[in-house]
């Protein structure tokens, strides 16, 4: 809101220093900042407040070291990243950009589904919450309605970049980076992924390989994607969310890698020189996301090993949401498995464990595991490895993956 | 050395593929990679070795809880780090750049001296190690060296940004970035500060205030400032590696600053664009500082609570010292303060502990404390935090300070 604040400052009365609001650097510095204050200030209050009205989980006793020493500790923090996101997002963006207000409405969708879920367990002493359909129910609605606005909407669009050989044949003055573009924005299922020609896989390839003419129901595949990811990623961090800091934290090194590719992705200079698609307009997007990490460092603070405080579901499935939707935004979707490789790690552990169990207790009548206790982080828990050192080495693993996800990009 | 190999391979036999050798991105991603690799393998079979010949440090005893557990681990692992950062640079780097001959020269020195002051301390069960006054001795001396020749050598250069009004006047195109600079590449005594104009700040400056034409006296200003910036970072870094990771971790964040950092300043596009100074040749740095992160993070892998091995002086002096030359050699050394503001805490509170306590026993007859214990660390120790706890909060202030280092540059 201060954005629109200053602009009038700015060209009405040529406010002394107004112009800065501009920049999107600029914004997204103030974002950061506020979010790592809000998450500081506030997360130090309301850690106060939860203790004393006992929002403590219950913990579910797994024999592990040391987990008897969490109970009590308070639960439904992902209140605090819900403010540290949202407010900087609501001060600094501009409120009229669809991919800001897509951002918005999925925090606070995903975040309310998770508030309830937590409410129901803490309040209501009932260790199930919601029911699991319900919170499924509410990922499938946000990815029909993510996925339909990303397909149909028409403000959506991106600016194709020429072939070298068009611009040299058209003589178009090579050291001016929008001249590389096609001047005209337009409606595309393109997306980005590593190793082929200009980085680019088109949706509508999928569909016309079935016949030609076809291409126009590239959604049948993109959306049942959308909806795919979403769950996928939000499943990911409500089973990464299982020992202190992880969840956090690999979020948070997440958050930046996709900060620093909406920037490129949405500065014309960047995108031309990188070689990567322009998507006009996902440059306000890093507002968003520095919000989002600065939230998730801030949460870190308190929620680091050993904790003093959980996210909860309030958390959880609201930072695995804003994950996804912000990668199918600025088409790196299909960079997810690489790029959130622990979330798909802890999700593929319990996937295989469960199904492994499964066919092995049908097969001989007894059940068999593939890891000692799943998700993943427990398994190596179980192993004797400290919990601390599990969390730094998992984040380690995310910070290579995030080297990963660029290099994958870059590499032409 | 595989530059030069490919370089060949591509221009006399076109040999496919050679080609992605020219990009800087691509060398620093492979030079990542390959650190991270050797730190993860060459780390585990080097700590074997260690423990078996009892490389073990003798901690002091503190008194602090968990302290016993550290005895035997093993100590000089500073070796992975040193080899980790070493070898993909002279496989990677081009050699012949003199800002890549600075670093490996430091790092070597610095590494060197490190390394027979843990020797002495392990093999002679010396305690007190090599004496302090020739480890501040060596600093002193790579501090002229590296001043001098920043100073002096003729191919260290900057290319100053034209004004814009030079820019519009003399109808250069506006779109072209190497048109935005001064063709001729100078010497030049400036360097990047925060908050004013262009973010310059010239070292003439100081020394043309006392009278005209004494400008070429600079260096009687510049020398000695670089000898104390690297005994001050090269001893902090020393201080800071106190509690498992602490080190590692932060210098971690402050190579991937640097890195981004070095790779603008040497990318002509960046430099314009950001509007920060150019300084050709630096890119090839960032090979060497992504394998100094590369290394850092690999080594932290077994460095971090609870640790498996210590880097001892090898690895502490030395990357005290990396990181002050590179901040040095990419004009960046007035932001130190911030950016190692982990490092200089750490400094600072031994410092003030020690002055006050002299003080107030001088004054009244007994001494007071200021902290609990310095460094820093032991302080949050003793008021009864855990040591993964600590660790945490100080990397979330080291990644703050990164922040607020990239951002006060780029406020205009």
């Amino acid at each position: 809101m201060l954005y629109y604040l200053f602009e009038y400052l700015d060209k009405t009365f040529d406010f002394p220093g107004a112009g800065v609001f501009q920049y999107i650097s600029f914004r997204a510095a103030m974002a950061i900042i506020t979010s790592l204050t809000i998450s500081l200030l506030f997360g130090k209050s309301l850690i106060r407040l939860l203790v004393k009205r006992q929002v403590g989980e219950s913990i579910r006793d797994l024999g592990l070291k040391g987990q008897s020493e969490k109970q009590g500790t308070p639960t439904m923090g992902g209140l605090i990243i819900l403010g540290a996101v949202l407010v900087p997002t609501l001060l600094f963006a501009k409120l009229d950009n669809i991919y800001v207000l897509l951002m918005i409405g999925s925090t606070i969708w995903l975040g309310a589904i998770g508030f309830v879920d937590d409410y129901i367990k803490v309040f209501k002493k009932d260790k199930k919450g919601l029911a699991g359909r319900f919170k499924i129910l509410g990922q499938i609605l946000l990815g029909l309605a993510i996925g339909s606005i990303m397909y149909f909407n028409d403000s959506i669009v991106i600016r194709e970049k020429l072939d070298q050989e068009v611009i040299i044949e058209q003589g178009i003055d090579r050291t001016n980076a929008s001249a590389h573009f096609n001047p005209e924005a337009e409606k595309s299922t393109k997306t980005s992924i590593p190793f082929v020609k200009n980085n680019e896989f088109d949706y509508a390839v999928l569909i016309s390989w079935l016949g030609k003419g076809l291409e126009k129901y590239a959604w049948l595949v993109f959306i049942p994607l959308v909806v795919l990811i979403i769950m996928a990623v939000s499943n990911g961090a409500n089973l990464t969310d299982g020992i202190d800091g992880l969840a956090t934290g690999t979020s948070a090194i997440i958050g930046a890698t996709l900060g620093l590719l909406a920037w490129v992705s949405g500065n014309i200079v960047f995108a031309d020189y990188l070689n990567i698609m322009y998507i006009p307009n996902t440059g306000e997007l890093t507002i968003f996301i520095s919000a989002f990490v600065g939230a998730c460092i801030g949460f870190l603070w308190y929620n680091s090993y050993p904790a003093q405080v959980f996210m909860g579901d309030t958390g959880s499935l609201a930072i695995g949401g804003i994950i996804a939707v912000f990668a199918i935004i600025i088409r790196k979707e299909l960079l997810i498995p690489i790029l959130c490789g622990i979330f798909l790690a802890e999700n593929l552990s319990v996937i295989l464990q469960v199904s492994y169990f499964k066919y092995t207790k049908k097969k001989s009548g007894v059940g068999k595991r593939i890891f000692k206790m799943s998700p993943l982080h427990h398994h190596f828990q179980v192993l004797g490895y400290p919990e601390p050192k599990i969390v730094m080495r998992f984040l380690i693993v995310g910070i290579m993956l995030a080297v990963a996800t660029i290099i994958t990009l870059k590499l032409r």
